[in-house]
């Protein structure tokens, strides 16, 4: 057995069954050892930012370790962005990423760069094999890293992955326990919720399932504000989800949104912060003198921390949690608006369904309507790059091949990473991609603004503004494969939705707004 | 003057005045500052591996240093394969790149990254804006780096762009004195070159021009091989262009091409090196016992080492320089192939064209009937790094708006950076794309067998074949605003490329093969 073989086996023996992939020259023993085990699940992406975006949403709807594979420093480049994104939001996936033989480095051949200077960047775990006997040992490694919720990878000298390996496969160990918060401050921290002014701002797996569950019981008991981050990676919404108060985007309405507190309890997750500084406003959102209790840090033991946050205030399964009751908008006829968008999407998707988010500034219109639709989850953008709506949803219909995936993105962040229609092609995924076409980057209008820069001139438009020509999203559709219509006007969206819904696999909705 | 403004007024002043760009919200006061000076011509591209290869682009024809501004890490992050390329093609490029205020950075916002990490690890050379006072002079100093042919990276924070900058903008100085070596080695070297066996390896300006011309002469006077790298950054092709033995791809065929030669000078190129190491086989081809003279590094003096040996070796322009005298093929009719595009576009190519390569398993049929086309400028793949032959392409055309572009690439290529489509279409560039649809990675179904691998199984083809759904490059196209036409027949290619011809703006022609 290889060394690549070795990897190839350590991954299946340590539940690592899918690999997005766009490999190159350096990496054909990798997958040759791909080949002779089909229980591996290989995805190609024709560009690397879907690979790591995908790897991303797989994480966050699986729960498990996503593998990548990439093509020396520019495939790891291409991949960086999405990579960032995932290390926000705290998803485990493994890089294996080919380099040069050992011996061949010395010669500074064309594709050879600082790949470990660009590994290191964004990645929290790097190990470089070093001969073919330490691949399999690299890769379960990283593995366990992975499980954490780390960023980990493994760089493959292409003589590593040809030679014998010797020792053959190995499993990976169970993560490193995550650290936890000291139990008697755990329950002074749940203790000080019952006190006027407390919140309990909540991140991670306290958004959903069982840890959203303990979050609304440790409210109802104690009374306390349950919040949400804006950017949460994957939140529980829709009929019968625990109520979360989301956090808004804006430093203005973030600061209003938190006036009342004096105390804030973080679980799974950092303090608040704007998303950019501006001139004369502070960070962070806030108020003056409200004490910020960092329990539980973001790459801690969130569910742990909330068990026991459940136990100390004496939760005993009859409370009343507020839990969201949903309601179906009635539609509105004429042209398409966010709001409009949102009553369709409300009003159209099913028990769940999985919602991913890079509807910058139309989500205002469009996620306080979908908020009440039928129960489903919903992903953000976790590290603000954009291009991470299309990947994510190629990794959730991975993951979760029975529940139907709505992407909605802006057109300028869908352009990004639209290669990866073709991939939901190919692989005839149920997504149903809604591109909010606002023929620009609409957010760096009001971000000048808020810069306290003047109006836009030439150059600013010519930098903002994503017409002249008009992108045909339906053609751009048509070119990967994937089915397509535009719907101006909010019956035709929803009209366009139902037809999504009847389309086996991938569907796309131009909506011009 | 604020830092931003003092920064383009730098570049102005320094006459970087083309900006590629993608920018955020931490880049407002720069936009702002390009607002109020309309001389600086922004261009948009909607990824930023279409800005950076843009700028490459640009580098290689004007010789003049272009810039980008990019946005944080991400956007940094999304541009670095294509600055591997520039940088090994050693374009001068200097990328702007924002940052959160330094006051900000504590808080570990969503888009905060170790964007010195990233950055550095593709930059030759590095500077992190300090204060606003300290903006123009990074900027400067930048300019000076980049034009030497580097990558210069200044990393501005948006207070620094956004405060007062005291001195305002200053001018870059003229780029530090590149290495030459000894003008006795270098007479020593030329004189060499009368010995049987030996060959005179040129890159960088030795390529096109006047290098070009001297490369010429020295090899007519001493009787030598002239010889120019597979992966020329920019090579003068056609009809009177001076005759260069281009280095094959592939390592077998370059021991063989280069058996013959017992000594290679080397003036402005590296020593060759197989583009990937292959189990059993050296990682080099020149033959055993062959002296590499390397005279001349690839970022030394080249255009003087040439001009020293010339005149060493007593060129005095009596040399009968060979040079390529131009033959039009007869074209066929039938099924399009690599042969059938390379006769049409020999035919059809005016005078100075630009033909940008990244053709690449199609590209040993097109490109020995191109070379004796009518007169053209050829950029090639510097850095192994797919997608550039796009970006390229956009910045050729911004150098050079009077000469039409051809932007010729696999289609697995072009879709790493599709969307460079529309900055050609909404900046009118005379530019044609001819997308070669083969269907897939073909070349890494030739490196898995070279590689020893056996034959492609399930998983390797679903990593290397780009069918299921087939692309549609006319739709493609359509839906970035390109007109378009697919060609399946040589008779039907030539009449595309006419049409091409009297489109104004791009056009683009999909050819299956």
């Amino acid at each position: 057995m290889n060394g690549a073989e070795a990897l190839v086996e350590t991954m299946l023996a340590s539940d690592v069954s899918v690999c997005f992939a766009n490999p190159g020259t350096s990496e054909m023993h990798f997958v040759a050892a791909l080949d002779t085990h089909p229980e591996m699940r290989c995805i190609l992406c024709l560009f690397e930012g879907g690979v790591t975006g995908a790897a991303d949403g797989y994480a966050r709807m699986s729960g498990n370790v996503a593998g990548t594979l990439l093509h020396l420093g520019p495939g790891f480049g291409n991949g960086w962005a999405n990579l960032h994104n995932a290390r926000k939001g705290h998803s485990g996936i493994v890089n294996i990423v080919g380099d040069h033989a050992g011996y061949h480095l010395k010669h500074d051949a064309p594709l050879q760069a600082d790949l470990d200077g660009v590994v290191a960047s964004v990645s929290q775990w790097v190990r470089r094999a070093t001969d073919s006997s330490t691949v399999a040992g690299a890769g379960a490694d990283a593995i366990r890293v992975a499980r954490g919720g780390q960023i980990a990878t493994v760089i493959l000298p292409a003589d590593c992955a040809w030679g014998e390996s010797g020792a053959g496969a190995l499993t990976a160990l169970p993560p490193v326990a995550k650290h936890r918060p000291d139990a008697d401050r755990v329950a002074a921290s749940a203790e000080a919720l019952t006190l006027p002014g407390a919140a309990l701002l909540v991140s991670g797996p306290g958004l959903y399932g069982q840890g959203a569950k303990l979050a609304g019981q440790i409210a109802a008991r104690t009374g306390c504000r349950l919040l949400a981050p804006f950017f949460a990676p994957r939140i529980a919404l829709g009929e019968n989800a625990v109520a979360f108060e989301m956090l808004p985007y804006s430093p203005d309405h973030t600061i209003e949104f938190l006036s009342d507190l004096s105390r804030i309890v973080l679980v799974g997750e950092d303090p608040p912060v704007n998303f950019f500084a501006y001139p004369g406003k502070p960070s962070t959102p806030d108020p003056a003198g409200c004490v910020l209790d960092r329990l539980c840090y973001s790459d801690w033991d969130t569910m742990w921390t909330l068990q026991t946050m459940a136990e100390a205030v004496g939760v005993d399964g009859s409370e009343h949690v507020s839990r969201i009751k949903g309601k179906k908008p009635a539609l509105e006829t004429g042209s398409l608006t966010s709001e409009g968008i949102g009553r369709c999407l409300a009003s159209a998707i099913p028990d769940g369904a999985v919602m991913v988010n890079e509807a910058v500034t139309a989500g205002p219109g469009i996620w306080p309507h979908v908020n009440f639709a039928a129960s489903h989850d919903r992903l953000n953008n976790t590290g603000g790059s954009i291009g991470q709506c299309l990947p994510n949803a190629l990794g959730a219909s991975v993951a979760c091949p029975d529940r139907p995936v709505f992407a909605v993105s802006g057109d300028g962040s869908a352009m990004y990473q639209l290669q990866c229609l073709w991939t939901a092609a190919r692989e005839k995924m149920n997504i149903t991609f809604v591109i909010i076409a606002n023929r620009g980057y609409q957010i760096l209008h009001a971000e000048l603004q808020a810069q306290g820069a003047p109006k836009p001139g030439r150059n600013a438009r010519a930098m903002f503004d994503i017409e002249d020509p008009l992108l045909d999203w339906v053609a751009l559709a048509k070119g990967h494969g994937v089915p397509a219509v535009r719907a101006d006007s909010e019956e035709k969206f929803a009209e366009a939705l139902e037809q999504a819904a009847r389309t086996d696999g991938p569907f796309l909705i131009e909506a011009p707004i």
